[in-house]
């Protein structure tokens, strides 16, 4: 048993979960732009992400959505799509998240700086123009030649 | 505390995990069928399901679509591509997944009954004559009108 534990610890960075947590991002998509935020005060401080945030116990893909947009940016979002998947180890951080990628299919608003604990500000990006760093996230998606659908 | 406790349990199934877990589920096609084993021992019993399991902490999608496919069909998956992904809310076992779907790039091997206790045998089916019940998760992937790639 100890040599078994031992043999996982040298394997794998040392997580500071039991499981992977469920991350959404959101594609607001304005003029073929997308809206980016630069986080601050929690994991990948410093980077550049979509708004979103941890999929509920027990609650729709949707309704995660509709709820981190609102809450981090104002925005209201009416309806989504999926487009993609990605699975992030923050290895320095000691976090697995696996994330789920939509696009805001309808939304209205203008982004604010809801929760400014959270966040330094939002901006509008091209995605062959993207700011760095990238969060982690958005990092491996682009890694794994997603491209934005126009 | 008590109002929001009682009024959280009215509005959600009653879930026995603490957060949404993870399931990966691996398309395996040969002539243009794909490998399904029917459930039991477990949640959705008596349903038809792709081979697969939970993403470990700290592991890779592929890793656990090699490690899930050989575990339960002997068989030997090389690589892997994402496909989807589906949010899995199982109301009468109070359970809630988030699946990532994958398709086996290269495979190879006889899909044996690995583990007696958890699937009654495996057989190929036509994605357009799927067998009934399906495992929520597939029948959820096939509700949002996913295809399978040829």
């Amino acid at each position: 048993m100890v040599s078994s534990y031992s043999g996982q610890r040298k394997l794998k960075p040392k997580m500071t979960q039991e499981a992977a947590k469920v991350g959404v991002g959101v594609f607001i998509v304005r003029d073929g732009r997308l809206l980016l935020g630069e986080r601050h005060g929690s994991h990948g401080a410093g980077t550049w992400a979509l708004p979103g945030g941890h999929l509920e116990l027990g609650e729709s893909i949707e309704s995660c959505a509709r709820r981190e947009v609102l809450e981090e940016t104002g925005i209201e979002v009416a309806g989504v799509t999926h487009l993609a998947f990605t699975n992030d180890i923050f290895a320095a951080e000691g976090k697995h998240y696996v994330t789920l990628f939509v696009l805001a299919e309808d939304w209205q608003g203008e982004p604010a700086v809801m929760e400014p604990t959270k966040c330094k500000g939002w901006e509008w990006f091209d995605w062959n123009r993207l700011p760095a760093p990238l969060f982690t996230p958005l990092e491996n998606l682009k890694a794994q030649g997603f491209v934005l659908p126009t």
